[in-house]
C-alpha cells in the first residue's frame, strides 16, 4: 500500500511529483522530507486526528468532504496562530471493508484543498486494518515567532472580533467550512492582532479560553453576535430546545477566528475588511473575571463557558 | 479528554510544562506550537502510523513497548536522513474498552524515549472511540539540507555498511530496538555518508532501495552480513522454513542503518566506530543492476528484493 500510495501521490502532484516549492529539498519517497529555512524566523506545527463515528460518518457523508475537513481543521489552527500554511503530512488507516475508491477520494480531496492554499503534501503513511477509518494530519506553517498570535496576548479594553457567523454547523458547515487562511494572511499584514483562537469547541468556550489565557474577563454583546441562518434553522426545529443565539454560542465547529484587537485598530480593521460576511465586533476584554453576556435589556448575565469537546486543540 | 491530556502532558514535562528548549516559542496548549529557526538551515519531518493487529497486539504486548515503538520508528527515519531529532507530535485514538492506565502507559513511554534523545513533545491530539487503538507520530529533526542523507546518493564503488545485526526481530527487537540516533549523530560529524536508509522492510529490500534510487546495482557478501542470534533461533524452530541468513535478509524491522560510503572512508569509520556491535561492511555498489548475493563458494546469485511491507516509509 505504502509504495503504491507514494507513487500515486507523486503522480497527482503538479510538476511530475516534485514539489513546486523550492524550499522542499527532499520530497516524498525518502525516509523523511527535508525543507529549508527561509528567513521568516519560525515554524508553526499542529496535528489533528479525525475518527469515524466521532468527527464524521463514512456511510452518511461524502468521502470528499471528510478528507477535506481533515486538512481544513489543521489549516484553521495555523490561521489561528497567524501563520502561512506550507506543508502537510497525512497518516491514514483505511478499513479493509471500504471500497477501493474511498482512499483515492479522501486523498484527492486533501490534495485539492492543499493546492488551493499552496500547501505541499510532503509526507504520509497509509495503513489498512479491520477497524474503522481514521486520519491524522500534521500541518506546518511559517510565521515570525514574534508575530505569532498566542491565546494569552489579549489586553484590557481590547475588542473581541469574529470573522463570520456562528451556530448550526452540524447542518453541514462543520464539513464544508473554509479555513480562514486568507483572512489570517490579511490580518497578519495589518499587524494589530493581540491574540487569536479558532472556534472549534464553541464561541463561548473558545472566547473564554482567550480571556482566561490572557488573565482577563470578557463581556459579549448579545445583539452583536452574528447568528448563522443554520442556527436559526436548528432552533426552529420542533425537537430543538435552544435559541438560535445559544446555538451560536455553544455549537462549535464554526472555524471562524476570534481575535483580540485594540478598539481603534478594531474599527479600522472592520472598515477595511475585504472579505464577504463582515468582521464583527462582539465584545470587550475586561478586568472582571469570567464570561458575561450583555444585552440591551437587563443586567449582564454570567455564561458557563461550556462547549463541545471535539478532541482537537 | 483533550484538555486533560494537555494538562497532564504539561505536568509530566520538566520545568513545569514549558519545554527546556529555548527554540520552542509556543509550547502545548495553544492552537499550534511555534519553534524558531536556529541556523542549521533545514528541517526533516516524517510521520508513521501504527495500528492494532498490524504493528502490535495490545493484548499480548506491554503498552510501554507499543508507545515506545511508535516514537522509535520515527526517530529511526530521522536518523536515516542524518538529522538530529528535535520535536514530536503525538496523535492517538484509544479504544473506550481499554483500561484507564493504558493511555498513560502509552504516553509515558513516549515521553521517556523522547527525553532520552532531547525530543520535545510540542503537540498532540487524543481521541477515543469504539474501535481499536491506533497512534500516529510526526517527528521533526534538524539538518543542514546539503548534508542530509538521501537514498539516491550512493556512488559506484561505495561500500554498503550496516550498524548492527539483522534478522529475527519478531522475537522482540521490533518493539525494543534502539533507534540509531547517536550513531547518526556520530556519522554526521564524520561527513562521509553518501546515502542512507533504515531497515524497516528488510535488509534485502531496503538495500535495493538505496541501489535503485542511486541507479546502481549492489552485491552483498553473504559471509559478512551480521546475522542476529534471534535469526538463528527462529531458523532453528522446527516449524521454520528459512535459514538464519534468509531471516537476516528478509525479516525487516531491524531499524539498523544502511549506509553508502566510499571504500577508504568505510575503513576509517569501521576502525573509529565507538558503538557496541561494530559497523559491518557487507557489500559494494556496482554498475551491474540488481541485487546480488556473493559467497565464498559458487557464483553470485541474484536476490529478489522482497521484504515485509510494514506500511512505513
Amino acid at each position: 500500500m505504502e509504495r503504491e500510495f507514494i507513487e500515486w501521490l507523486r503522480s497527482r502532484k503538479p510538476g511530475g511529483g516534485e514539489s513546486k516549492s523550492t524550499d522542499v529539498v527532499v520530497d516524498l519517497g525518502d525516509d523523511a522530507a527535508v525543507f529549508r529555512d527561509t528567513g521568516s524566523g519560525g515554524w508553526v506545527v499542529t496535528t489533528d486526528m479525525l475518527t469515524e463515528g466521532v468527527d464524521f460518518l463514512v456511510d452518511e457523508q461524502p468521502a470528499e468532504l471528510i478528507g477535506r475537513k481533515s486538512l481544513a481543521v489543521n489549516l484553521s489552527d495555523l490561521a489561528a496562530m497567524g501563520a502561512c500554511p506550507r506543508f502537510a503530512l497525512v497518516s491514514v488507516v483505511f478499513s479493509d471493508t471500504q471500497s477501493a475508491e474511498f482512499p483515492r477520494q479522501i486523498l484527492d480531496s486533501i490534495l485539492e484543498l492543499a493546492a488551493r492554499y499552496d500547501v505541499a503534501v510532503i509526507g504520509g503513511d497509509t495503513n489498512q486494518w479491520s477497524g474503522a477509518f481514521a486520519i491524522s494530519i500534521t500541518a506546518i506553517g511559517q510565521v515570525d515567532p514574534a508575530q505569532s498570535w498566542r491565546r494569552n496576548g489579549a489586553r484590557l479594553g481590547d475588542r473581541l472580533l469574529v470573522t463570520g457567523a456562528c451556530g448550526g454547523s452540524l447542518l453541514g458547515r462543520h464539513l464544508t467550512f473554509e479555513p480562514r487562511v486568507r483572512e489570517a494572511e490579511w490580518l497578519r499584514e495589518q499587524g494589530v492582532v493581540n491574540a487569536a483562537i479558532d472556534i472549534s469547541d464553541g464561541l463561548a468556550w473558545d472566547a473564554s479560553q482567550l480571556a482566561g489565557a490572557s488573565q482577563l474577563g470578557l463581556r459579549l454583546d448579545a445583539e452583536k453576535i452574528p447568528v448563522h441562518p443554520d442556527a436559526v434553522r436548528m432552533s426552529a426545529q420542533s425537537s430543538d430546545r435552544y435559541t438560535a443565539l445559544e446555538h451560536a454560542l455553544y455549537d462549535g465547529e464554526d472555524f471562524e477566528l476570534l481575535l483580540a484587537v485594540a478598539p481603534e485598530a478594531a474599527g479600522r480593521l472592520r472598515e477595511a475588511w475585504p472579505f464577504p460576511g463582515g468582521l464583527h465586533d462582539i465584545g470587550e476584554f475586561r478586568s472582571e473575571p469570567g464570561l458575561w453576556l450583555a444585552s440591551a435589556v437587563g443586567e449582564p448575565q454570567r455564561l458557563e463557558p461550556r462547549g463541545w469537546e471535539h478532541g482537537g486543540d
